[in-house]
């Protein structure tokens, strides 16, 4: 479900259903099973990079005085150093990686029953969000349709390598209760409340307002009320109503007042899950110093404002780079996350980016590319022919806030989407977002430990073949599961 | 959650989220156990009464020719019997017996903390329905949402007799899954299939097209599928999606075979479950072939047709006649149902009858009473000083359709509604829906005996005290929870 915001009143509210597919996706189970595997390996990446401050510095310089998200964050980010710094040493992060098959794999008609099993291609990450990963919900509401459709015989036409498809083929998904472990445990690790004022302990989930998608933030909410030891979790809005409803102690302690609960004691924040603060807009005076004092309190921050810093794609331009990974993971596990990379060039102007400048500036050539701004989510990125125009359009200085990546090619298979804009078949990519859960230590001098390590589950989306964007709010993309095989 | 169904298309529908009342409503714990503890009471009575033929017969005689939907259900009853008669002696129930509180208790602020309880009243039934027993998923959400509100601590400012509100006094609600059981459990008394033509055995949800809703009906089916030992379960729309999709075989085994599941072979069906088929116009000829079908197949129904008509108020206030419910119960028992009863008279020419015509003519007397019409659901009765003119419009012959209900005075406490007309409070009134679920086998000569008998959970509906109507879909009623004390 999606809620349309603009419908909303103070007693009720319009909403409709989330796009998805009538039928599963084929999708290799090798694969599959290989992006799971290197969850833990990118965890270890991204922690290892939270923790060098001078790597990060240096890759995001030239683009701070070109994206104002960058620079607010980095401006935050120096205030808590130079004030008080950082007190908590525990981290948390609830991670999505996303990938596509690339390959020739010829296409072919899932529900045929004529049809083998496309040709295998190869795992390529699209891009690794480290803040507000959504969607877990909706994978797992849409897993739980496409598995009870099995179960009916709903999908008698549908063969998978030349069987009926069986329930084993569609993975389960327990995004939900996962993520809901993943913020209890940091609950738990957090421990007795400091001050000694606060009654208890909680979770704090700051959320936008007028969201529209409350249907799958909140489910992680109640999971956490839900548990068999519960989880006490409560929501409060970025920005004004963050600053009105919290305090700093004077041992940095966050606490929690909301007049609403009409609390004797107020409430100390054990953990702060961030599903707001990533557009740059939310960054007024009021959204940097509700930023400034979470980032400064006691409570572990989901995430913390570092790991935020490296969702930028610049960051995972500057990765792909020479010697990056290599810099961050042992050998062996740097050479199976460089396997998932696509060939990726900044658009500056050292020699990489004047060669990768005259690429984006030739339509042939830049049919192969996608344009990206270190933007959050994949619905600013230009494709393909539509690029030259576009950097025409951009001041030459700007350029450099974007990254120039090949575009990945998905073998096609056959699918019916369904969603809100209408029902359309035809080829179909896929992207699978394998989620992920860690928790980790800073250990002074010896860099940190993991407290915990794993996959909560996995979203997967799938768009016609034909459209670039796969944006499910728009109805270009819809939830899917994939067939496994 | 409802449907808006006039917004559907193929591919999408908007919804918005049902009624509720924002706080438990105060109702005494006394009573909610004296209306569970009278629910299998009040299967045996039913039960009982659909195997004495003859008494329904004397009592609906008088409507048949002014309820045309009586006058259907009779007709396929005699057809049923002329032709081949019922061939399956096992029937299941779900019902519904919804009671309010009577009495002076005089008003209390239920979110004052110097209120003490109210007084304590008496338990009096509004009706008992024997058929598509609505609202049983809805009241299991609401308790959930009433519930997670008294562990986030919103419930500060309310009190039950003095204390903070715990979960103690908020029922846990299990409907679904008792809904569920229930069917499963006729499944299981069906056994194997008999035709040697079907496949496998599956339970069949008869609905209505353009059900605006499905929440509240399709947890049940997915209930089903979702138990330990999955019961396969199947929709289909009355009338001719019935007929097209299912057959008869020589020996009555009813055999389902829809098109869009492209088997093999025919499914043969346990149970039928109707959620359709209780309005007068559903009886065209496609409907009644329909029903006649369902009625000769050897498939358990949920319920009979039988069961069916005793939902009429006629029936009701027949009971409610000296003798009536004695005829069916021992003393004992039937003296615990006859406290529920307040006083009904028929508006037919009897002695009676003349002299509840004259009350129902004068104002200030009709003012003490309701008007109801033989009818589903409480969206047609008439209340009080509004029953002189309206029936003053109704031809006198047609009257006997009518039954006069003394009104139920509730003691009215305060509380907040919020439904997608708006936010109202003030004082309210609520009526408590105990929904049961039984299974009994007719034995020749002996009666019938019950197989199972239980309590599945209950709903609970809360309007303001000066509006007539519990109707939750036009916005005047909401679902709620029971606050017991």
């Amino acid at each position: 479900m999606l809620k349309r915001v603009r419908s909303q009143s103070a007693h009720s509210v319009l909403c409709c259903p989330i796009g998805v597919t009538l039928f599963p996706t084929p999708f290799p189970r090798a694969h599959f099973d290989q992006a799971l595997e290197l969850q833990s390996i990118y965890h270890e990446l991204y922690c290892a990079m939270t923790e060098d401050e001078h790597w990060i510095q240096t890759t995001l310089q030239e683009i701070l005085h070109v994206n104002s998200l960058a620079a607010a964050l980095w401006e935050i980010h120096r205030k808590v150093k130079r004030v008080d710094g950082y007190i908590q040493n525990i981290s948390c992060g609830i991670f999505r990686s996303d990938y596509m098959l690339q390959g020739d794999g010829t296409s072919k008609l899932a529900i045929d029953p004529a049809d083998g099993p496309i040709s295998t291609p190869q795992l390529k990450q699209v891009e690794f969000n480290t803040f507000s990963c959504a969607g877990a919900s909706h994978a797992q509401k849409t897993v739980d349709m496409h598995r009870h459709f099995t179960r009916t015989g709903a999908y008698a036409s549908l063969t998978n390598g030349g069987s009926p498809v069986s329930l084993a083929a569609l993975p389960e998904n327990n995004n939900i209760q996962s993520l809901g472990a993943c913020l209890a445990e940091a609950h738990a690790l957090y421990g007795q409340a400091k001050s000694k004022v606060a009654a208890k302990t909680a979770v704090l989930f700051v959320v936008q307002p007028q969201n529209f998608n409350i249907a799958d933030e909140r489910p992680v909410e109640y999971a956490l009320w839900n548990r068999d030891s519960p989880v006490p979790a409560y929501r409060v809005e970025w920005g004004d109503d963050l600053l009105a409803h919290t305090s700093l102690s004077k041992t940095k302690e966050l606490l929690f007042h909301p007049p609403w609960l009409q609390l004797q004691a107020p409430i100390e924040i054990s953990v702060v899950y961030l599903r707001a603060g990533y557009e740059a807009d939310e960054y007024n005076d009021a959204g940097k110093s509700a930023r400034v004092r979470l980032e400064t309190s006691r409570a572990i921050k989901c995430p913390t404002l570092l790991a935020q810093i490296l969702t930028f794609k610049k960051v995972q331009q500057a990765l792909a780079e020479p010697g990056s990974v290599e810099r961050f993971l042992s050998p062996e596990k740097a050479a199976k996350i460089r396997k998932t990379f696509v060939p990726m060039y900044p658009l500056d102007e050292s020699q990489a980016g004047v060669r990768a400048r005259k690429w984006a500036a030739d339509p042939d050539v830049a049919e192969h590319f996608v344009l990206k701004p270190s933007l959050e989510g994949g619905c600013h990125n230009v494709y393909g022919a539509n690029i030259p125009d576009f950097l025409a359009s951009v001041a030459p200085s700007a350029w450099c806030a974007y990254i120039l990546m090949e575009r990945i090619r998905s073998p096609a298979v056959y699918n019916v989407l369904m969603s809100p804009q209408g029902i359309g078949s035809g080829q179909v990519v896929s992207e699978l977002g394998v989620i992920g859960t860690c928790i980790w230590k800073k250990r002074t001098m010896e860099g940190s430990e993991f407290l915990s390590n794993t996959v909560a589950g996995w979203s997967f989306k799938t768009k016609l073949a034909g459209v670039d964007e796969m944006s499910v709010v728009k109805g270009y993309g819809c939830f899917d599961t994939p067939l496994l095989y």
